[in-house]
């Protein structure tokens, strides 16, 4: 990428112009809501006044990635099991986590067991038509995106293959092997790319909106950024799949289809920027400095 | 590295248990001690209770590099310049910025002129002596460390060099160039390393304290991250070099020599972690995950 004529356009403009057919609406049965309690008192939060809703959307990814947990995800939404749960860690430049603290509730029945032969997947079961090659990479042989998800594989692209903790992704958390995690233990990545996790938990999905809302809160000061005591924890009022939330509420997203040419101008941009503000470009770009666009369309 | 058989401590257990003698005092006249207001009140900041100190300490960068912007930053502080200036900008995945947001008050006399010459060095400046290869990275064509900072340069180290924009290291903020800044406007790194900032902007230090105050500030909410009302910047009670501080506050550090055995063996044990957590070792690791270890010796 970056050996044409230098693009006229910056990546934001590229993407503020991308024709309606470059974006692929994210089903809705793939968006997770995850409501926060309300924002507390404390003008340390003035952009986020007292009592103003702190609402987190997560894709989930696509399949089949990640399968057993994607759909324990989905069935833990459904039973409404994160509600009353909370955000219990948050580490610096690390994740945000949240789910049961008291590790005591019980799961809903039939969950899938899960294992770590699923962290990857083979990537004949990615089909070439909806992959697109990505940047060279310090960790994986090669990269590609796959329906707008960035993924590292071995070899040529053949072989093993897997999705990569880039920021904001939302990943299973676990305790030692052989445990795999159920998913209902989450995190999101609010740091630099910890890609030494990749292979080692599955990732579920990506926060679309509203990360600010777990990657500006309190750093928890013990252990891994647990937080010391139990009232320090972020309370979750809800966690929903968008087609429970009333019509009204329910939000719409769409992303740039990495198989698009807007994507491919994008990207060639991102690597090589061109605004009047870069008296170097990069002439590279990591997978996880190469955002997948997304827009929120209602 | 990483082709030896594998370490059996963890990189967290070669840093504790790293001898007296691979430990780097941090001269005291290379410390910038940043004190915001004390911690609002609010519910919301539990793990820092209302009136808290947050204090970050900047570790200014090894000469020569940034040298022209290292002066001015030690000039701007001596001069108690940035006493009732603010935090203006956080930007989710990207910046906390800080300096006078009126962008009026007098700057003090005889501070350097800066130029985006001045963004790299000739890696002969950069002894031989006080470097340690580093890991292969899609950015730059070779990294090294030198006294402990990351560093990008061409060809095989020779050419130019220059340090890079990884998690948590401090910049300086500047118009479209030819302006380069003069140090007065800082940023420090709060997301995934903006590595495409690398040769486009000055790095003139490090926070190697309390980047928790800045990472978790409330983030903006018009462009860029800045916020869109005055009441909301964070605002900045003193900037001082540590001698400057009462004897008794003065803190001192020291960090992992990177010419040190431990360093090379906490490189490889980042590379390839083995605790027992892992299942599948990356065998590789990015510049900007693989930060030097500071500690706090008084």
């Amino acid at each position: 990428m970056g050996r044409a004529a230098p693009d006229p356009q910056s990546a934001a403009q590229i993407v503020a112009t991308a024709p309606a057919g470059a974006w692929v609406a994210i089903a809705p049965d793939d968006l997770l809501i995850m409501d926060l309690a309300p924002a507390p008192d404390g003008a340390h939060h003035r952009p986020a006044p007292a009592g103003a809703p702190r609402r987190v959307v997560i894709q989930l990814i696509a399949e089949p990635l990640a399968r057993p947990w994607v759909a324990n995800v989905r069935r833990l939404a459904a039973a409404h099991w994160w509600d009353g749960t909370s955000v219990n860690r948050v580490q610096d430049n690390y994740v945000a986590q949240w789910g049961d603290a008291t590790e005591r509730k019980p799961l809903p029945a039939q969950l899938n067991a899960t294992s770590a032969g699923d962290y990857t997947v083979n990537s004949a079961a990615l089909p070439g038509a909806e992959r697109t090659p990505g940047p060279a990479d310090v960790y994986a042989p090669a990269t590609f995106f796959y329906r707008g998800w960035p993924i590292g594989a071995e070899g040529q692209g053949e072989g093993t293959a897997w999705p990569v903790h880039c920021y904001g992704m939302v990943g299973v958390g676990r305790n030692v092997s052989p445990d795999a995690g159920t998913g209902a233990e989450l995190y999101a990545v609010i740091g630099h790319a910890p890609r030494h996790l990749d292979r080692n938990n599955a990732l579920v999905g990506r926060v679309i909106e509203g990360i600010e809302h777990l990657s500006s809160l309190p750093r928890g000061t013990v252990g891994l950024g647990f937080y010391a005591q139990a009232a320090q924890r972020v309370p979750i009022a809800r966690i929903r799949l968008a087609r429970e939330l009333p019509p009204a509420e329910q939000p719409a997203f769409a992303y740039l289809s990495t198989r698009s040419a807007s994507w491919a101008r994008y990207a060639a941009a991102r690597a090589n920027r061109r605004d009047s503000f870069f008296v170097q470009p990069a002439g590279a770009v990591d997978i996880c400095n190469l955002p997948v666009p997304i827009r929120r369309v209602r």
